[in-house]
């Protein structure tokens, strides 16, 4: 259990405002949802639809908008506890994976590295030769990054991840357990039945605030760069193909693919499993659905659903109608029936 | 080559009964399948269907419920072939992974864990500040456990697997190489066409005899828990995301993936790269066909085919008339000029 | 950025041809496609075709088969431009992720290992007992190789890749970062509702020239060997199931997959994210679209597209009757009202 231990008088302090009913000494020991929440748990109410399912939570402790008639738990009444509650998840986040600072003996940094203030190397990273390593980042134990890397200030790598040569992260940019940044494109010339490797000598540059899940693969360009633009997100198991062009505040969804060479405009959104097929352009503020795929250009702000993907209406449509279409084809063999007597 | 290296005769006795027919002290090496099987190999025959695969097998020995003729192969006869040779697989496996035992110098063991009788922690695995392993739990090397996990008795972490911190594993779970159990959920409030982060600061709870196969994610919770139950046996490359509750012995096939907050019934079944959409509820029971996509909650012990998935009798009756919609389109421009004229 | 940092002088050196346009003390950097090139860079005109791309680009110097008027950058005039820039790449590739050679003070290898002459064990590298690993290879740091292993000569395992005991991998195989070879295959038997584990004690036998891209799994055989012919390259994230028989010269394309024992005859191609289901056979030669799925086996050079993977031309024209489906319903409800009427 990720600790909070604070009484509520404490977390009034913390918020920096509000008024307490009940016991100001109360130990809030986590938080939890007002469903998951037991006694010695602090929980929070977003607005009057949830005042019922406060009233039923064995939540220690609520932070409520304004008291609460019939809840037992102590309430801490503030002026946006959703705000409020958010700003508790921050700090128990901070503190959960508070980390020991410093370098680690067992971890390696070759020559030429330049490391900035207060980083955290963990035990068995490795730092190539030439990296930038910016202020306050934390490399967790057995990652890797390679040679020339640049990485921000405030980046945290979890534990094994692999960043190959020539990358560069912006600043805040997370990036989860395992995940590979950098590995060599898919690209071969086929000569004589044989595939011939076409070396990937590109870099890979990614923004500022990007969040990228665990087990994601990011390949390098080809020649140029595999670009991710500031602010996008990517989920668990997400493919990022060489030399595509990612725009700023995407959304990549867990199990989510990109292709070769794909350009995907601002705002994006693909949704669980969805792809986009190599070499096409996805404009602003499209949506692709949950495990549809584009295997044509997208136009900016479509919403496309379907495998292949198609308008989501359109799409919908066809659904409804291939219910029906077992009984369409009874039918018609009716009619051709009718008709020829 | 996982080596058995027995004689016939020490066969028998690991077995505990059956007659020899051919030389006592003929070497198993190892063991095959008929098909597969070399002249220094056992191999096994599990009933009266396979006695002419075994006659044309090149296995020096076998495993055989009854004596068969014409086999050149020795003979070992016993009560059950198929239980028998199961005990000698698990022999060997046990062998063939036999772990060197202790805290490997490089390990790094942070203050306040506790570990258990007869564990293996190898090179370069790193444990966290109060994590407490179970007895003969092995830790291969590089794998990394986070803060206050707990892990049972007789667990298995393979190489560079991360679990990070708040996560409680049971009793015997096997966790295959580089997966990845606790990263962050994905999940973000949009706020002016950004993504803000929300702390994920929940935790895993998995069951006893659970098994997990390589680069499988599984996201902890963002309040409460995530939860895979006992016996469920999750395949490679599977994705379970935040917030869900997976019922007892279930199965995920590998590539298989569940969205936040689906909650699986007991002995659910998602075979090959199927999926539940985030929310959903799949009942006791129910089977999720081959790359088959749950939209809406599925009943306990349907069995449910496509993307999206629908009853699998009907949506084999739609694959069927899909095969002959080009002719149904002919057809109905023929019986429309027909009428018209 | 990847480096080239030559003259054209020492380029034109290192072809071993060429006339040069322009400045021979001319560096280049680095490399960079015709769209992409900075000023310092060296790109390249494959031929007439790209002459326009080339008279816009930015590039500083550029491989040309002829002089180009208008053409600002310096040109060195080649036989095969198109060969003489991959052979350029391949100097980068190499050169750009050189490796310090030796075995790191921080790797561990165990008794009865056989090592090449000129390898790389990195930091933190695990080289378990009896394995044999061959001349010039490269082990990254925090990669593991199981008991018994053989790893051919120059191979690359990337950082933290795992490849556990009894793999055999021949030649020049590469493998990126974090991909698991040889974790257990997914096999069950169930019994009374619950999952009795089959140990999976078989191996896997990967060619020579294989490569693999990051995140990928490769599942040993239950009893005998899963199989990777020669020259099969397989890309992110892809999964090949325990017992599979892969042909030489395969492209098993990222996020694509194979079950369980499934055979596929010499270059067979499966586009992204293509599947086989489990114990099918795939012909020579046969090409699976991306996304489409093998439910059935498929003929040697077949085309098969969709899910459940058809006949590329059928499925093409059910795809066009979709799209019109909708509106065929409705013409299906006004035939019948005219029949009727």
């Amino acid at each position: 259990m990720s600790r909070l231990e604070m009484t509520l008088e404490a977390v009034r302090g913390f918020i920096g405002e509000g008024e307490i009913l009940g016991d100001q000494d109360f130990v809030c020991r986590s938080v939890a949802s007002l469903e998951g929440a037991e006694g010695d748990q602090l929980s929070f109410v977003k607005d009057r639809r949830f005042f019922d399912r406060a009233r039923q939570s064995h939540a220690g402790a609520i932070l409520v908008p304004e008291a609460i008639e019939g809840v037992t738990a102590h309430q801490l009444v503030v002026g946006n506890p959703y705000v409020a509650f958010g700003a508790l998840l921050h700090k128990i986040a901070r503190e959960k994976r508070a980390q020991p600072g410093g370098i680690h003996p067992s971890a390696v940094v070759y020559s030429g590295a330049v490391i900035g203030d207060d980083v955290t190397i963990g035990a068995g990273a490795v730092v190539r030769e030439d990296v930038v390593l910016g202020d306050r980042s934390v490399l967790y134990p057995n990652s890797y990054v390679g040679q020339r890397c640049k990485i921000g200030h405030d980046c945290v790598l979890h534990p094994n991840v692999v960043v190959m040569e020539d990358v560069t992260l912006g600043d805040r940019v997370i990036i989860h357990g395992g995940s590979v940044i950098g590995g060599d494109g898919y690209g071969y010339i086929q000569h004589e039945g044989r595939h011939i490797k076409v070396p990937q000598v590109g870099e890979i540059v990614i923004g500022d605030d990007v969040e990228i899940g665990a087990l994601v693969t990011i390949d390098r360009a080809t020649l140029d760069r595999t670009v991710i633009g500031s602010g996008t997100k990517i989920g668990d198991l997400a493919h990022v193909a060489h030399n595509c062009q990612i725009g700023q505040d995407v959304l990549l969804l867990p199990t989510s693919a990109v292709s070769g060479s794909v350009i995907l405009g601002d705002r994006v959104i693909l949704a669980g499993r969805a792809g986009v097929i190599d070499n096409l352009t996805v404009g602003e503020g499209a949506v692709i659905g949950a495990t549809s795929v584009a295997f044509k250009d997208v136009p900016a702000g479509a919403q496309m659903w379907g495998n292949p993907a198609r308008d989501k209406t359109l799409e919908m449509r066809i659904q409804g109608s291939l219910r029906r279409l077992p009984q369409m084809q009874r039918d018609m063999r009716a009619v051709k029936q009718k008709i020829d007597s």
